[in-house]
């Protein structure tokens, strides 16, 4: 079957298949038989991917003027670009020139900002918001192909940690199912700041990237596990610059919970832990407080982990622990897109080399954005689980 | 560890734990060693569950008024409630007396209507649409409990009927991981107008009915699948009274996926359909012109099947007809509210036992809402794959 444009969007859990079907009226058959009925119309769809660029259509009878814009610190940028009225309460526009990969979008009723309910939706900026996931014509490793797929499960797991009932996004490979033997190494993920569980799967596409690389024999088959990254003992404050104490969260909760659950390789040779931003913070003080269990470390997008006193990591790379440090891990893995800094950081990774810890750099085009997190993700898991 | 009055609202993949931590500044801590800085700050929930009611909490500094509703042809109706500013940007109503289970909301900020990105959000009314499932002090069999938990995956594949890739949702036992040799019978779910393939879940919360009755040992293990009701031909005109042909996604590209990718008992015996208000028509529809395909059916608040000229399936239950039909099928299981015309039903179930069709009829409290379909799904699945 052709591949659609529309199949990586729609192989996402929050965008559903033709909802511009709408219920409206349809005229009375030609020969009467049937009469003027309330029935299902179809409409424009919110997003159109075409050649000169981005449609935007949005059904907003009452507004006198609409807008989008994409977000700070993003390529496309805050400048808000106007829809013209068509008909019937319609307005469009075609927008060039949005670059490629995810943009979270607002959209403006009246100059008001207003999350639209018929455009795609995800978690991110810590609420629910729009988003276009515009296809990049230079990679297609995140796509949905017609290869084998694994599983995307939502679970669910108490915390004796926060005392609560928590969910994470858990995928297992294409073989999981039918090679009940088997046991599986595990990619613990985090997010990063005002995301959540969803943000890997629904944004990060990393179950693709997974099934991608697998069905070309460039990675292990792996599960990878997808946690919100807040985590907060009942009686804390629960404030303050780092989300809580995640590393309490996987290693009394999430991870003896995953491991009972699935079959998975449930030593550190067989436990990798990753994130972005905030969750690359998280990362690292997660991994190098507790150097047993984990093997391979993935820092995407942010830095040499002492930007915050509170989590400074840097006693534990040290020159005079490097050694000890360097016997404790498989891989240490930084990321960084060129243009959100990505040229600075090799003087971070050097002073790190200067201790005699070994670190390696994937520097990638791109801003603080999925798209350098995909790119990330991509070339990280396929260091995995080496033997 | 404690139930807490959120764990069934958490267990669901649109509702995310602690979403009220937001950025925001922090003061410097005391001893100055550090600064006032951007931070997760917690704010108010969206919802709370109040011994008087229900609190509604939003953040809207630019409003002049802010309301909230529900929605026609529901318990709770249309009027608008006004919440009160309070301080900061916020608003603020207790709302006593919102019957319980599945309300969809929706906010007014100035009149006009909003989708608060802050409030937990399901697909209804074929758009996103902010939802609050009141707890109900008479029922807890969909509540999030601790027994053991089945899956529940989002699965993808192409259609060769609509040519386009499709998503559906698919709940296994708990037993289905462990237990690798045994294959499992399997319900499909047809959701009602304006909804899609995540109904059954986020709002019906079968896999949690069905995770309850199993620990309870009242009904069997099985899977259950459910797909977007809108199935149509690439060539058609895509629009009616009904959506498309779903019985052709079922039989067609559906059923065959599941069976490959599942170990399911690919029979007859193994498979039941049920489907809710215009899901109802579709099951009928499907089930009785395909009569080798489903043993059991579930009809909820749907009418005999004579709605719509279109589909009617009269001549299947016609008198002369009745011996044949009822030796196609097992089960033929009608429900509905008694407030949605209830009591009406059993006269045109009447007529079909004159035709000496053998049919049940259940009968529960409750309007054309989700608590209606839990308890017809309750009692439904409880009457399947019985030897």
């Amino acid at each position: 079957m052709e591949k659609n444009k529309y199949d990586t969007l729609n192989a996402s859990p929050l965008n559903f298949a033709e909802t511009e079907m709408w219920m409206g009226i349809i005229p009375a058959s030609p020969d009467g038989k049937l009469p003027r009925r309330m029935a299902y119309v179809r409409q424009l769809r919110a997003i159109e991917f075409r050649d000169g660029g981005v449609e935007f259509n949005v059904y907003a009878p009452d507004a006198q003027s609409v807008e989008v814009s994409g977000t700070r610190n993003t390529r496309w940028g805050q400048e808000k670009h106007a829809l013209h009225k068509t008909k019937d309460g319609w307005w469009q526009a075609l927008i060039p020139g949005i670059p490629a990969g995810v943009q979270f979008l607002y959209y403006f009723f009246d100059g008001r900002e207003h999350l639209y309910e018929h455009a795609p939706i995800c978690y991110a900026h810590n609420r629910l918001c729009n988003f276009v996931d515009v296809p990049d014509p230079e990679f297609d490793f995140y796509d949905f192909k017609d290869v084998p797929h694994g599983a995307v499960r939502c679970e669910y797991y108490r915390s004796s940690f926060t005392g609560t009932l928590r969910s994470c996004w858990v995928y297992t490979p294409p073989c999981y199912d039918a090679d009940t033997e088997k046991h599986y190494p595990v990619l613990y993920l985090l997010h990063g700041g005002g995301e959540n569980e969803t943000g890997w799967f629904w944004q990060g596409k990393i179950n693709l990237i997974l099934d991608n690389l697998i069905a070309e024999g460039k990675c292990k088959e792996m599960i990878a596990v997808a946690n919100f990254g807040h985590a907060y003992a009942p009686d804390s404050r629960q404030e303050g610059v780092l989300p809580g104490h995640i590393e309490r969260l996987l290693l009394d909760d999430c991870i003896p919970f995953i491991d009972r659950r699935f079959r998975t390789v449930s030593d550190k040779a067989g436990r990798a832990i990753a994130g972005l931003s905030m969750g690359s913070y998280q990362t690292q003080w997660t991994a190098f407080q507790n150097p047993e269990w984990f093997d391979y470390i993935g820092i995407f997008s942010g830095t040499v982990g002492n930007a915050f006193p509170e989590v400074s990591t840097a006693k534990f790379t040290a020159a005079e622990n490097a050694e000890k440090f360097n016997s404790q891990h498989k891989l240490l893995f930084y990321s960084k897109g060129m243009l959100e800094g990505g040229e600075k950081l090799p003087g971070e990774i050097q002073e790190l080399k200067d201790n005699g810890i070994e670190a390696e750099y994937f520097l990638c085009d791109g801003v603080h954005e999925w798209q350098t997190w995909r790119k990330s993700a991509h070339a990280f898991v396929q260091r995995l689980f080496i033997d």
